[in-house]
């Protein structure tokens, strides 16, 4: 099996290696320069600050179908110990382990590979279990803050949550944008609200990975277009399941991670912040969503937070 | 052995058990309101961004002289893996086991208890290892966004960093506002630094974890005059090694967790940030710390961002 | 609620507590003595070995209706790793998170307590998160080598498989005796077999642990009345599910465990043996079940071998 | 680097790829017919057993020298929990993350290749984060149950241990024969003793990895000749360290995993062992050390037995 030439074409339309130099391992998060972060600050009005990860938890949004991908398993160690003695200052301690992509996360870039090769043309052979992501591990991104916007494509659309296998479209996109009354900036990072997460919050986790709604194939351009920085979205595996074009399994990730060099987010918990942007009627916001800074990481669990 | 008057004195003077309700998890927090929020943003200039957490990796703080506390140990579940057939686009997953106070992180309210008893009064006997904390988990704080402040200690006295066993005193911290030209208001996270991470990076763990500078059983009081949200430092366990007051461990964590209810951070590397404020002779600015959101967690890790 | 005066009634007539001293931890081991071994070693006339463990993998025969008891996720830090240099000899090393109760294992005589205390009458507060159990933890069971028998009674009953909720009488076991022309005696292990592990070998976990046919509460009288050492069966929880008497959860635990200091074995995979026997016309052989010295721990996977 | 000649000599003499076909995932294992398990039932004098692991803790003898070989670290998901409600039989369960290599183990095959390819020439790319070890994972030995020799290298040399570099040589295990008035045959597990552990024992953790005792290169030709079934010794990495011949590290491992397809034991505690054939005047014996099979593992922890 090999990509289909449609694949290829719109990967030469996107790619992005060499655009900020051969040795640049964070791609398009380039385009979020201080000025940007200046602007995105300006943008907070009322204070009021949104949460956008769920809970974890050992009952979380992953049913066993990705292997090794296992929700938080999170266990005692010390429970009230008064390590210095009785009646001394006590204290509690926790362990957890935990798929880095297993709930609300960003895909490091190498986190997808396709044809031998990873970001930047660089081999997808640098990543081993021994060194994990030499290149473009999630370590390498410093920082994520800057302004994010709402593109509520659900809402837009006049519908609680878009219905399985539903194709967001650039068209879907600018219509929440108008919806909006806002436009996507260089800089950006760029939150796609398709509702999928009311099926996991109403208590379903196998109907929120299958069916599902997810970004086209034809999206990446639209981003490219508009330098978006980051994207994130409210579904289990990002993409349209199952694919909008047969067999054709995570285009969008090889669009992203591996020829633009962009951040995905997954399993963001864009409710709250629907509700708050419908009420403030504002769709633009200062973001943090910080990575943990795991050392050659392919991805990170993320705790997002809108400031609006 | 019980804990000494003196210390049952201070607490007496710093309890905030009932202040927010009876039913109130999160203590300090709520001093940050969404006016202090709108205000921390307005503190944006330059648009910097500096990170104060630690890469997460097994070569981390931990020594294994707190039992169970363990580094990241990462490990990978699919590297390249085409999982939907030769050809197809190819995913890596990774894996990781750590201690929730192991690297840059918060204490939750409940990782300290003293007489039995957690924050707000609570029996202790609320943590256990089924529900982990019932009450006061790190999942009950839903965002820690705010102004913070540098209280550059080390460097208002004129050193690299406070000698191993050094009592920071309120005396200290209004020396570090004098430095620094700013003061500690109502709802602001305060970043305290006393060099000490220099030890770690330097590459010396042991030395890094005994003798440590820390915050004198003095400080809380006059925290809690100020009203700050939060307390982060530099050092390990965030108190002086060896204590203050012989055979008085982690009083300051008694004092903040459960009397207070204020959240504690250590382990935070201040090191960039302390040259970032001197170059722009700023030392308050936007902060975002959000918590890790695991249900029932004694503490989280965390990867801090000052927006300046 | 409280235990059943007939739960009562049974427990002092099987309770050893005493029985070999106030400081023994080990219980109903303290029968296999060198005698039996020898014993034992002598049963061996084939030289045939059949291994009972499960296999060790993330598809494993938890459901996560247990909380916190995982099946092994299993992950690599190192393949093929030149450690010393390109063209030396390369390295796999591989680390597992797994729950010490999901898979094939024993139960220490800690995982169950009752009315507050654990075998020899010591209070079940000394399991703790800390030094997890500080008596009786599966680190004190130095080994598991005996004669053991297999009571096979769904081949007695000339069934593949007993029905869910089927309780395992002492006429039952008696029948299995006679069907095998076997008696157990002082210092056995006793393997019982249901068949039920059929319905999780065929595909089905969730009716694998629901319903089940189990031992019932008046057998422990039995193994009590015969000396065993151990006894394991080939079921998820041991006993029978839904419980004989209504309400009444994992009694035979409570007796086997506290009262009588006696292992248990659970998810044992007895088909294989059950067709050697058969072949072979033996039903008593040479067993070893080594636990892994988990100190304090309160289970252990176990890869139990039938030598014949 | 390429590996020396002299290497390549030894490894044409010792090859076993196809002696027991081309698709044998089990090697020497082969050799341990029945009828070598039943005479080794017949060594069986005694009934005393001697258990030969480590206890598993977190303490254990791993010092973060080889990266991601983590002791064990044990944790607590219940406690006593009375999951049926008050009253009720309580539970308590524990979790556990190691390394498989960390303790007392088992080399699988596919721990180690060299020039590409793994035991029986496979390509050393079939050990993947996906699968794991596809062939020669340590699931694919059913049993390790045979007779074990004691070859106790130090008592014969009439010391407690052997120096740090001391190569054992094929002239030291036949000295340990004689001593034991023993002669390994076909299908034994030999045990080799240096004495090592003491180091270990006796507190010194980097001591007992670093300068260390260990097979010479000279001796996988002796253990071909005499056709042994697997071998084990009471050292960190098995071989002589430093290295016998200078950068030539791991030689034994690429000749005894890869060449011959030969399990390896590690960190086995032979101390009361030593005591108990120096009573007994018996170095023959019945061994059971069963693998835990978990699927694609490269190896895994073992709690041997010796049963006198």
């Amino acid at each position: 099996m090999t990509l289909p030439a449609e694949f290829h074409d719109i990967a030469k339309r996107v790619n992005n290696w060499g655009r900020w130099g051969t040795d640049d391992e964070i791609g398009t998060l380039n385009l979020v320069t201080d000025e940007v972060v200046r602007e995105a600050a300006r943008t907070v009005r009322s204070g009021r600050r949104v949460p956008l990860a769920l809970p974890l938890q050992q009952d979380g949004v992953q049913t066993g179908m990705i292997p090794g991908r296992v929700n938080p398993l999170h266990s005692m160690v010390q429970i009230n110990q008064e390590l210095f003695g009785p009646g001394t200052v006590a204290t509690s301690d926790d362990v957890v382990t935990m798929g880095l992509q297993a709930a609300t996360h960003w895909d490091a870039l190498t986190h997808a590979s396709h044809s031998g090769k990873i970001y930047n043309g660089r081999s997808a052979d640098t990543v081993t279990a021994h060194a994990r992501a030499a290149f473009s591990g999630i370590d390498k991104v410093r920082h994520v803050v800057s302004r994010a916007v709402l593109l509520d494509v659900a809402r837009a659309h006049g519908v609680d949550r878009l219905p399985g296998g539903h194709a967001v479209t650039p068209h879907d996109l600018e219509a929440a944008e108008e919806f909006a009354s806002v436009r996507v900036r260089s800089g950006d990072v760029v939150l796609v609200r398709t509702g999928q997460m009311r099926v996991y919050l109403g208590g379903d986790k196998h109907a929120y990975g299958y069916p599902s709604p997810g970004l086209s194939v034809r999206t990446p351009e639209w981003f490219h277009a508009r330098e978006a920085a980051a994207v994130a979205n409210d579904t289990l595996t990002f993409e349209i399941v199952p694919p909008e074009i047969e067999d054709l399994w995570l285009p969008v990730h090889a669009l992203h991670l591996v020829e633009m060099g962009m951040l995905q987010g997954q399993n963001w918990n864009l409710e709250e912040l629907s509700e708050v942007c419908a009420q403030e009627r504002r769709y633009a916001f200062l973001l943090s969503a910080m990575p943990e800074p795991f050392v050659g990481g392919t991805g990170t669990p993320v705790a997002p937070v809108a400031i609006l």
